[in-house]
């Protein structure tokens, strides 16, 4: 009998614990598993805006492949997906092509930025390891130039947030700690330093309890963050970004923007021809496209609806993770022809939002949590994925346990 | 009787040590001694190239002139010197006029262009902490880029650096070292970066001896630099510098062009109407401008003639603080109405220069010095002028030990 050809896309949350599980329960016999990634290395994307504010060296957050997986099991392609032809069941990469008998896609999320004049072209993003250490240098690099020039130009030290969500809140909790060490590096008055967060809706961190976003926002005011809230960002300059408020036009000179106000599916999903909602496939409860019973979607890629909310599950790690549980286990089942395929139950066990290493706030269960315990949360849902994803060995190469200072 | 008005402009090497002498010989009760400068700390102009290229702090190059300086003998005015009026003994600062009775001028060199096309502005030069640590985060900046354009750049990974004298070659000495560093760092093949070193003699280090010129093109050439001699700078672009040799014209892409090829003496000398060769005061044996009787010209503001080559002493760290000795003596002996005045008599030690933290060649006496004894050498020197300037305790914080890697 022909080896079944398993392939999966992407190197993300998903697609890494897909393989990792999939290594250990599937003989290596009966099908051949492949793994394609643009690089040698899985990083972890909640970690990404330390990078970016330089608060994390970027090798703590990035993953060699091969230390995780067994490449006598796994076949390693390090090539960039093109697209999908899921009904001749084949990918084109950017150096040739792969035939799959069954498909994990697991390409992650890309910026996106509502057509925003200027944003793709000036602002930066926080959604790799080439981008998020961009910021950081980017960040220096102004600071560095500062002091160069005869005429000192505040939009060097201006840095505006885009988006106070998750990934914008938690950006300016490291930002916020960073600044200090920065201004000392450079010879520059902390007072000197803004940090601007504009965000659309009425407050930052929409969805979490009141009494939370007040904490934040005090613990990051107190530290010189500026919340601009109910304001629309309009146009991004190359030295400027424009926002609207209350029916008025502001205009704020920086050379540092850092869009963190939009993601979506990688386009590559619905440019393959899958039929999608908001760019993303909604899938079945067995995790796989409607109209494709070969094709597994997941994490950012997949849409699943909250029937409680009638609103999608946001695009967490945990949820990723999670769906990694019952894809790994399908796509194990269709390889030994089984029609025994699980559903996938989301599970949310909480949520916290760093506000730098020091501070942060989040909701376990039905508890608040505030400061140092909601860091230590937050430290222990980070090693909890090492652990998971690599066992102790890789907990203790990559794993967070500053947790006293 | 009143207090004789000392004042000192520049804490460079001349000023500082000149500063320190004073600061001992000197009671404070006949004289008012002040020295002005544009930052709060000296610097170790011979090491900026480390800094430049990354391998080393900028904060282990600087010292607080607070750390040295006694401020209950000596007055620190920061500010920056805007002219000097000797008729009327005045200098002016940018924030307000400072008088004199005996003035020393140790304000140092600035880079020399001589007309190139755009080098002023797109060249970058190695003058202060500013401009070095504007290099490294430059080249960083450059490299992190390298990943987040879809069309690679070769501009960014190219460095040309004009000149081949003692600086040029030990910040090539220094990147050769840093850049295997920096491609681990930003994930780049070492082999596409490019070190590139333009000199307009057929040789590099010229007036060295030939076999240390060859062990330095031979060390320097093994760690992937490239040599063009016999070659003028031309033109420099924002994104490209054009080179001519043997009458023919060449263009090499790079966004970091580093100037090392020219330096002058500060041109407030010559604006403030001291006769001047090539910008610098001819001074008199005494160390005295030959026009004032009360004005002393120290380090790269003063040339002193070679009386067996015919051509100047070159403007050294060594001959800047020898000159110290003498330029205190005779403050001292005019603060006191003597006219017991010394004059000065260089006595060139050696000549060491580095190749990177762990290589070097150099004079020393009739002794021609190569790799680790060089090396050594060079750190020994370093770290004399720690201690002569602030004690074993400065070399405690600021020498360097690191010679066995």
């Amino acid at each position: 009998m022909k080896k079944r050809e398993i392939v999966i896309l992407g190197a993300g949350y998903g697609g890494m614990m897909t393989a990792t599980k999939l290594q250990k329960s599937l003989g290596v016999n009966k099908s051949s598993i492949t793994l394609v990634n643009k690089h040698t290395y899985h990083y972890q994307t909640t970690w990404l805006h330390e990078n970016a504010a330089g608060t994390l060296h970027h090798d703590q957050t990035r993953i060699s492949i091969k230390d995780v997986l067994d490449l006598n099991k796994i076949n390693f392609v390090k090539d960039t997906v093109v697209s999908i032809k899921p009904d001749e069941k084949k990918v084109k990469l950017e150096n040739g092509e792969i035939t799959y008998d069954i498909l994990v896609i697991g390409l992650g999320f890309e910026a996106a930025t509502f057509g925003i004049p200027g944003l793709e072209e000036h602002a930066f993003t926080i959604n790799s390891i080439n981008s998020a250490r961009l910021i950081r240098e980017h960040i220096e690099y102004n600071f560095a130039k500062y002091h160069n020039e005869k005429v000192k130009n505040q939009a060097r030290l201006n840095i505006v947030v885009g988006g106070g969500g998750f990934t914008g809140v938690e950006f300016i909790g490291e930002l916020a700690n960073r600044i200090p060490e920065l201004c000392e590096e450079y010879d520059i008055n902390k007072s000197k330093v803004r940090i601007i967060n504009i965000e659309g809706s009425e407050t930052i961190l929409a969805g979490f309890d009141p009494d939370l976003v007040e904490y934040a926002m005090n613990s990051l005011e107190s530290r010189g963050v500026e919340f601009i809230n109910g304001a629309m960002l309009k146009e991004c300059k190359s030295n400027a970004v424009v926002y609207e408020k209350d029916g008025k036009q502001y205009e704020i000179p920086t050379f540092t923007t850092v869009w963190a106000a939009g993601v979506r599916a990688n386009s590559i999903v619905e440019n393959s021809g899958f039929e999608t909602n908001r760019g993303k496939v909604e899938v079945r409860k067995d995790m796989r496209a409607p109209d494709y019973d070969n094709v597994f979607v997941i994490g950012d890629c997949a849409l699943i609806m909250n029937p409680e909310s009638g609103r999608p599950y946001p695009p967490t790690a945990q949820i990723a993770i999670q769906q990694s549980e019952v894809v790994a286990h399908n796509v194990k089942a269709l390889a030994q022809n089984s029609d025994d395929l699980e559903e996938f139950e989301p599970n949310i066990m909480g949520t916290v939002a760093s506000l730098g290493h020091n501070d942060a706030i989040g909701v376990v269960g039905n508890s608040k949590l505030f400061g140092f315990k909601a860091t230590i949360m937050k430290k222990i849902i980070d090693n909890r994925y090492l652990v998971k994803l690599g066992g102790i060995g890789l907990l203790m190469k990559k794993g967070k346990f500053n947790i006293f200072y």
